[in-house]
């Protein structure tokens, strides 16, 4: 299939600038050229009139546990060990296939309205998160959480599962699904356990992906129980000496954040879940100063509540000039990159997506620029970081191939998912 | 006319509890029922299945420039003083009827298509302002805002206008608008200034609106200038013994807290427009704790960068719970308060709008329940403080009549609106 996009306007992430009445081609699942003169001998199947639309690369969304879309509202505003222990996790532990499947499905066609093409997950069940993936055009990159706080026996039992689901799974569906290994945390993984993802993701040449320093209670109990703050007892683990990302990263000092840009370890700052669980607000300006380029992600839709990648990039854009009283902190570029080229990165993925360049994978995404609130057009860059809405998202493109059509997704059936998510979650509530 | 609004989830604002399958009926500016035994004998105009909707009060914007959306996306990400004094006032400077006009009607095209059903507005050449807002059918409390810091003709002038203003246009538009007396600022007006529009205030019997303390900068200097912080010195000028609305108050000590809260000043919270600006993160969890009631306002759209109210309710939600490390600050049903009644508290209209009660004004809004982000539907209090977007709100009603169906605006010419803000601003833009 050879599609050509014209006489749009292309944010392409390479750089600030704004290309205006260009063209994009597409052959298969990679961009074959961009400017303002494409191939003439080339016989498009499609010729997309792009006026009055922004093309760009789709958001990268680097953390989260899609099925937990489930338990979006179910319980809010509470502290964060009641909220944990008193609600999510006699919920989670009632969640088979089917919570699993139906949840992520809800997850992943509100992340393709949202112009999501690209997920990282970590959960359960993964083979069903998996087939959602494989079913629904969208690119994941999905690893098996693994709690290690049970007996040896279901330490085992998850670490293998790991392994199979991370080795069954690597580059499926057309190349759109990737795996990885997940020590859950350092305060639910003994660091024997830890030591034995580090092995496997170095044997099946997979990155790690774990949750770090969210809340200041688990960073003082990592010195209290090994002396020592969790990046520097992840480091004495092997864990960075691998390609790693680390979701959150709230809680860091000036030297653990040396560390992390010496060991060029990835970040995925999640501002909606961190504010709403009330963890705290990264130190993403001192990030960006050290030269670590933060990726960002939803977390879960119970502490969000929803999965809308361009909130984050706006909440990113916004509360750390607030927090630092600084109207320089995050300028609005960055807080697109963070979405964007800084999430490919951390997923490991930055050859294939997170700029629109020949060559690349078409992940792109098309913003509608007729809306009340995109007016005037001095700066679409400026407009996207601060005024735009998840709404104003068109078309969604993964691997070359439409998944959203001018809101309607192609791929999923939307009503019976509404339904079908209601139902399982019924299941569930008793 | 007399309409019926039936099956619908209906949150009224006067609790936390969602009615469902309930009916609202309304006859002529106000409404006359809510609940499951309409009268029978009415006969309505129209009957409208509210099926896969609920039903709220429109949200209440306290604060703004409306006209400054011809500057959104202008010159963002820069330090207050370079923004203000080399970009938006020589800009503004330029604004004639013609940009105030087309700069206002796409701010309320933009808040109608968002669900606001009234703005409080500060700006010049309020006439234009007062014309779009009675042609657009929504309510709103103008006020023109005097800078005090010109000869003394320029500040007769000023004051003269605004006084001539407040007079001529107070209860017109079938009593949509009213109106406010409004020193800019205690930095940007002399005490004696400031003394005048009291004086005035008094006189017309209308309350009296200013900015106060929104950056630390300006209360060092209230201190350096006149020995007091901001909140003393309006006090002893008078300005608390009216009614009084006040926008951003960031930066207060707790004594200031208890002055606001024993003269019942109310507070306009622009928590998009602190971020952005960088002028740091209100202190609304203590405000709360003290009795305060807060609303929010958007600013204008120039340091926001839309007027997107739903942004900001969920913006006051979010980042105090991040900023005091407190999942229990601003609970959801207590951030759309701040966006409801407790707006119309602050334009002293209360008593008219802000919740859904028999008697009141019909403003209200309808928000689709059926958009994947707002499933599974566990809470709808929830759903609504953090996981809906501006799209998802259907109709919007003002004083009973309808102002935009299925998304439509029916007062305001959208497309001549884009066109003619693009027109006005390019004008200026030189
Ligand atoms: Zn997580
Ligand atoms: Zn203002």
């Amino acid at each position: 299939m050879k599609r050509l996009f014209t006489n749009a306007s292309i944010l392409t992430m390479t750089s600030r600038e704004v290309l205006r009445n260009q063209s994009m081609a597409v052959e298969g699942d990679r961009i074959t050229y961009i400017g303002d003169q494409p191939p003439r001998a080339a016989e498009y199947d499609e010729v997309i009139d792009m006026s009055g639309k922004l093309l760009m690369p789709g958001w990268v969304n680097t953390h989260g546990h899609a099925a937990m879309t489930l338990l979006r509202g179910y319980a809010d505003d509470l502290p964060l060990q009641t909220w944990l222990e008193e609600k999510m996790w006699p919920m989670e532990a009632r969640f088979g296939d089917e919570q699993v499947y139906w949840g992520t499905a809800l997850a992943v066609l509100e992340m393709i309205k949202g112009g999501t093409t690209c997920f990282a997950d970590m959960y359960d069940h993964m083979d069903q998160v998996a087939k959602v993936v494989k079913e629904s055009g969208i690119r994941a990159r999905l690893c098996r959480g693994s709690i290690g706080l049970g007996s040896e026996e279901e330490q085992q039992a998850k670490w293998e599962e790991s392994v199979r689901f991370a080795k069954d799974w690597h580059r499926q569906a057309d190349g759109r699904i990737t795996t990885m290994m997940a020590p859950h945390a350092p305060y639910t993984c003994p660091p024997a356990y830890i030591e034995r993802f580090v092995a496997s993701a170095k044997e099946l040449d997979l990155p790690i992906h774990t949750h770090m320093s969210e809340t200041q209670k688990e960073v003082d109990w990592n010195v209290k129980e090994y002396g020592v703050r969790p990046v520097e007892h992840l480091r004495r683990l092997g864990v960075f000496d691998l390609p790693c990302l680390v979701a959150h990263a709230v809680h860091l000092t000036d030297e653990e954040l040396d560390i992390l840009a010496e060991y060029d370890v990835k970040i995925s700052h999640n501002p909606g879940s961190n504010l709403k669980l009330g963890s705290g607000i990264a130190r993403v300006p001192e990030m960006l100063q050290k030269g670590i380029r933060p990726s960002l992600g939803t977390d879960g839709a119970a502490s969000n509540n929803n999965l809308d990648m361009l909130e984050e990039v706006q909440l990113a854009a916004l509360i750390h000039k607030g927090a630092s009283r600084n109207p320089e902190a995050v300028p609005a570029f960055t807080a697109l990159q963070m979405g964007t080229v800084f999430g490919a990165e951390a997923l490991f993925l930055e050859k294939e997506i997170g700029t629109l360049e020949p060559g690349k994978k078409a992940d792109f995404i098309t913003v509608d620029l007729s809306g009340p609130h995109m007016q005037p057009q001095h700066d679409l860059v400026s407009l996207l970081a601060y005024s735009a809405s998840r709404d104003d998202v068109q078309d969604v493109y993964v691997n070359g191939d439409p998944v959203m059509r001018n809101r309607e997704c192609l791929t999923l059936d939307e009503e019976k998912i509404r339904y079908q998510a209601q139902v399982v979650f019924d299941q569930i509530r008793g």
